[in-house]
């Protein structure tokens, strides 16, 4: 399916090789053209009108007077068309009126609010941002030691710093499934969707819930529609359909489709406030019924809307 | 595929319903016919002769010795059978010598190294044993502010004790993408394959590596290609195969296909120690070129074997 799938365009080249030379890196700190993305307690720089927003970039002097208050800087990577570096800046510990003044008529915006206004490189880049931040501020001590902990690597790596442990830490990405599931009949077949409780009114999506250690992807899909809905579905058609990273904070959404083979959903099961069959021919209606889809960033609309196009049973 | 992907064949009910109540935990934990999954500083307990090895667990009067010496305890899952629990402990606190007389002719054997002829479901539930304590022993600590943390709801949780933190951390899971890249040409075109230095002599594999935050299971296939050998994968290629757990200590192996649209390996890159091209015809034959495949019950060797048997171009 060629449709978009938000904060997948990361336009940036990670550099990887690069991010290891502490002098390359603050060479790149220090240039004029570099980019700044700052972000203040998980909310990111937007600037909007009555249309849409757009990131805002801090470069030049004000990106270094902003660099001189910051937490964590996160190398992200290279501009592939000119080079320029772009750094996450963590700015939390600032009161929000100590940098009003340096950041004009821009906006802290929620990106799990305003992520699908925005163009998709943006979104990509933003979404990297508090992502990176998110993990450096929960990763400040060592699991194994309880020892302060420093960011190496450009942010891509925190190391302990007591001699007897210096155990290294990296990003934490959970791998999450969340699949579709159907099963054929009249009306174009049906879908499965349910809703937690604390969603907002009328909402539906796809079932979904973090791989645990020790199963494969397909064993995850099988055990969470299980326990959240009481349906079983057919392991040989459990089949991955695309990825998305989710940085809200850390989630690496892995989306399927699955057939079910059995129809009736367990009303008994407290971990969805409600779940039901939706037949392809209801989706379009489902405003009519009191309902409505997921958030159009997500994956969880991508498969429903990829399965609603394929029409047909 | 009908081949069997090692790892992958826990035979457990998870019940993760019935983990977050302490009371049936407890009773489980009493039931003389619980079985106990010893592991000691990472290592499984196995009994081996000549021709194999299998995996030992300690239900009854033993088992209550073990776990009064235990560090952590983990729910594992029922049989589904007839549902006894399996619950891995961890040794690691004790001298050897203080455990041997528990143990009889038993051993402590490196699942990375006897994985490979164990019994599958077997081998499943002892990778799952030791990914799930290696991960308390490295999650003792909050990450957000350093306090002490304990562990809940069966070992699926640890919870920092420091009342104005009391974040939760979950067990970790590290996406890794491993891929086949491969090229048409003649004798049946060719596939790309590496070693690192340390690896056994000759051994090759697939190119390999960990998702980073803020990229899709794909693009890290194509960044990872690129970074590790130069050459470049056309990026709807890219598709999934199959996943398997490598809890050595905490990965999730996702397997790929990739079609490479450069040739030239670029011999600049120190990541590997050598990569290069073997047509398929070359594969069986590696051994008299003085190289090997990858371990048995790596999904590495299974992503090559599967491309062997397609045969043809």
């Amino acid at each position: 399916m060629d449709r978009h799938l938000h904060y997948t365009a990361d336009p940036l080249d990670r550099a990887g090789h690069r991010r290891a030379d502490p002098q390359w890196l603050a060479d790149r700190l220090h240039d004029r053209a570099t980019r700044v993305v700052p972000v203040w307690r998980y909310r990111n720089l937007l600037m909007s009108d009555g249309h849409g927003a757009e990131a805002v970039f801090i470069t030049g002097a004000h990106a270094r007077g902003l660099l001189q208050i910051a937490g964590e800087v996160v190398f992200l990577g290279l501009d592939p068309d000119d080079d320029t570096a772009y750094f996450a800046a963590d700015l939390s510990d600032n009161d929000e009126q100590v940098l009003s003044p340096l950041l004009g008529r821009a906006e802290w915006r929620d990106l799990r609010e305003v992520g699908p206004i925005l163009e998709a490189d943006e979104a990509s880049i933003l979404a990297q941002a508090r992502g990176f931040l998110f993990w450096h501020r929960n990763h400040k001590f060592c699991g194994t030691c309880g020892g302060p902990t420093d960011s190496r690597q450009g942010g891509h790596v925190r190391a302990c710093a007591a001699a007897d442990c210096g155990r290294q830490h990296f990003p934490r990405t959970d791998p999450a499934v969340i699949m579709l599931v159907t099963r054929p009949g009249p009306d174009g077949g049906a879908c499965l969707l349910g809703r937690q409780a604390a969603w907002p009114r009328g909402m539906m999506s796809t079932l979904a819930g973090f791989v645990e250690p020790g199963e494969t992807l397909e064993q995850a899909v099988a055990r969470e529609v299980a326990e959240e809905s009481g349906i079983r579905v057919d392991l040989a058609s459990v089949s991955y359909r695309a990825s998305q990273p989710w940085p809200f904070p850390s989630s690496l959404m892995l989306g399927y489709r699955a057939t079910a083979v059995s129809v009736d959903i367990d009303d008994t099961i407290d971990e969805l406030e409600e779940a039901r069959w939706f037949t392809r021919n209801q989706l379009p209606h489902m405003e009519e019924m009191g309902y409505r889809l997921p958030r159009p960033d997500s994956i969880a609309r991508w498969l429903i809307e990829e399965w609603m196009a394929e029409g047909g049973d």
